[in-house]
């Protein structure tokens, strides 16, 4: 057998987590074979993977205008072709020209500067200009492949020892804590109040930074995810401001993962960018170093195959820049078709265009169906006996605490489980609905939650929620104290 | 000023260094920049990018049936449309709806298995067996974003103190010393012998790792750049069968980066895969682990902005295998593009495909192109004093040799800059050619070279080589002995 043994791996390697595709997917994938090879061999004829926010897997399709430009980057060849003006749209034609235009020799098979096409950077911060009312630099914008591996970078950036920690909202998304064990730092919890709503608390940030540095962390970053990821809520303008300000008295860098920016379903709440918010406070580019992630992967679109997103670094200093330029530069750039993607998301299709209409009603069927397919969620949940469900306000998840019998919780430990997981198993193996478990988020200890995306397509709802009412009641009847 | 100085940075980062970016890059970009601000202001009127193998950004066209079935696979809308006949050859057409059939959904805009897509890895292994003779596994293959991710996945697996090493050669591509560095290990170099053509030399690599190990290094991996980057040698199946019995009786894992699979110019060569070779050899999967890593950005095809690569992993016990999924897991997915077309590189059109005539036409047509621009190069560099060049047998590079005077180095001393650096940096303000100081790659102490990419288009070739002899008899002019 190979030399390479369990002790030979990097330990940090070893300890890293990350539930989102872990232990309850690869049964979901087991079970999926199975009943591809075994038809009717389980009580569902298939797998409806709730585990993950990938809307295009469940039928969901892409925006056209999108894709129309993509596809005429990739085949730059048929533009001046006259079937081409049959079988695309006049101002995809214009804009795929345009980008080619950006892009030195049209070379969109060529690797592009560390940061990502200067052209499509310049369109992305005329897009941030847009939407916050505050200028914004082309060149502080770094395209990436999606938005994990810009939280990688800077995590890779900041931390270097345990000594080094990065406060992160409990629960969180599992990138985070992957993340910092796999780059050797601490994880600061602070909690949010499922009380009230998923609030982010002042008091809980101080307490939890004071904590941390009373046991010797230096605590370097506090990450922000807003709309919170998988915990639904959208941040106040008030509280936001109240972040900026702790982060600027305690030195720490704000990470604002924003890739939900895109996902508000309330007519109350707004997405804001923490950037805009320092702002709008006075606090300029030298004054408070704030790092967004967008990704292409979320919002109305949900392109998460093309892998395209941009961090905006701001409030740096030059040499610190060089740094993370540096890194950049060792993966080369992003793949140009993600890049071209995230120009597209910040700059879509305006009144007046040929597309406009058609984009606009595939982007509004989208959100308005996603509003009604929480809303349906949310009540199936909180209808049930022993499950409470706070408000899905944004992202694409519900985030329900299953407050168990004793009885349940002993099976789960009879059976070397957490409760959580243990109900997750039970819930696919009855269903075929794939859910994580709220430990792979962590949660208030003693809690127990599970995290449902809502993007089953809207006319399985009905039966998503039947299928997990029946085996809820089911889950009860079995093990009420 | 912002709170975070480089006191403040993870020193790993602050130490990696990646020439192929560096200083000189951004010296060239500035004098672009300077070009179109005030054209006529050097005495050159464009910047010709020798510094990375980047095919498309110097006007090499993309194979236009690998870009045809990923522009329908962009927009699959488009598959069925009349229109789409006359646009597109009947096998792309037929390719991308395989493609498309294989894709759960035939959603190109889903995150995917963390391999890849099935069917895509199963089009892989195929390409791998016709390649090799031998079997290859679906589940060995990891889809990546280019080549680079894989090789980052594999250091941070292997690499957890400064204690482990890996074998390197020296000269070698600096992703591979930057990604040790990131990752906290130990580069232990054993070098290319100069006088045989870079050829790799058993003793060297024995007296190396002996060296190693009596510092107290836990040496874990030997990497293996064939054919050669920077140094364009291609390794003798002799030779590989050597490599592979040192991996196997000394316990090192074999990282083979293979990338330039494509790229072999001189009939009396061949490549060879080190899995086939270890598999000729009698090694099965049980006996050796051998990880294979090939990209899309090179061969004939260059695509680097699509960002698509695998590795084909092969020889670890099941529980590292799946800390290899983990690590995958956490980055979600390769993009999608890139998965397609990494597959279209190993599977081809066929003889009696509609395409195939003009496919083979044009990776005819890049192929012997290169293999004359690295004739002509070499030749040009070896016509001048002080200068010797090994023959680029494979890959995209040559690396010449400087044999530079006494009074070169002392005023390059006199300048603060590495000779090599300083003979770059003279040679493009001179003539806007960027070449990579030998420093970059590493060299014997006392020796200095520099690379050169193949790449420049044909037509400009001779006049490349002009203002490169040029440049060098006026340089050796001002500082012969």
């Amino acid at each position: 057998m190979s030399s390479v043994t369990i002790d030979d791996i990097n330990p940090k390697v070893l300890k890293c987590e990350y539930a989102v595709r872990g232990e309850i997917v690869n049964l979901a994938q087991r079970l999926q074979q199975d009943l591809q090879e075994n038809p009717g061999s389980h009580p569902f004829n298939e797998i409806l993977y709730c585990n993950i926010g990938n809307p295009q897997s469940l039928n969901q399709r892409p925006i056209t205008f999108f894709r129309e430009v993509l596809a005429l980057c990739d085949h730059p060849a048929i533009l001046d072709k006259s079937e081409t003006q049959g079988l695309f749209s006049a101002d995809a034609i214009r804009r795929a020209t345009e980008i080619l235009d950006q892009i030195p020799g049209r070379a969109t098979g060529a690797y592009s500067h560390s940061q990502g096409i200067k052209g499509l950077r310049d369109t992305i911060s005329a897009g941030i200009e847009a939407r916050d009312n505050f200028p914004a630099d082309p060149n502080d914008i770094f395209l990436t492949d999606g938005a994990s591996p810009g939280v990688h970078m800077m995590m890779q950036l900041l931390l270097s020892s345990e000594n080094n920690g990065i406060l992160c909202p409990i629960p969180q998304y599992p990138l985070y804590s992957a993340s910092i064990t796999l780059h050797g730092g601490t994880l600061v919890p602070y909690y949010l109040d499922e009380a009230t709503g998923w609030g982010l608390e002042m008091s809980e940030l101080k307490k939890q930074l004071e904590d941390a540095k009373s046991k010797g962390i230096n605590v370097k970053a506090l990450v922000v995810i807003n709309p919170g990821n998988p915990t639904g809520q959208v941040l106040s303008e008030d509280n936001q401001r109240d972040i900026v300000e702790f982060c600027k008295s305690e030195g720490l860098v704000l990470l604002a993962d924003e890739v939900y920016q895109g996902n508000v379903y309330v007519p109350e709440k707004r997405f804001h960018s923490f950037k805009k918010v320092a702002r709008s406070m006075g606090y300029g580019e030298t004054d408070i170093p704030v790092v967004s992630f967008q990704s292409v992967s979320k919002g109305y679109h949900g392109e998460c195959g093309k892998r395209g997103g941009y961090m905006e670094v701001t409030g740096f200093r030059p040499e610190i820049r060089e740094q993370i330029y540096k890194l950049a530069s060792v993966n080369l750039c992003a793949n140009i078709s993600g890049q071209i993607l995230a120009s597209l998301v910040m700059c879509p299709p305006k009144p007046g265009d040929e597309s406009y209409d058609s984009y606009n009603a595939e982007k509004e069927d989208v959100l308005s169906s996603l509003a009604r397919r929480a809303k349906t969620l949310e009540d199936g949940f909180n209808s049930l006996e022993g499950i409470t469900c706070n408000k899905a306000e944004g992202a694409m998840y519900l985030f329900p605490q299953l407050h168990l019998p004793q009885k349940a919780i002993e099976a789960a430990e009879a059976a070397k489980s957490a409760p959580d997981l243990f109900y997750a198993r039970r819930l696919l193996d009855a269903t075929g609905v794939v859910v994580v478990p709220g430990s792979g988020f962590r949660q208030v200890p003693g809690t127990w939650h599970f995290r449902c995306t809502i993007l089953p397509p809207e006319d399985k709802i009905p039966a998503v929620v039947n299928r997990l009412t029946e085996f809820h009641k089911a889950f009860m009847d079995e093990f009420r104290d």
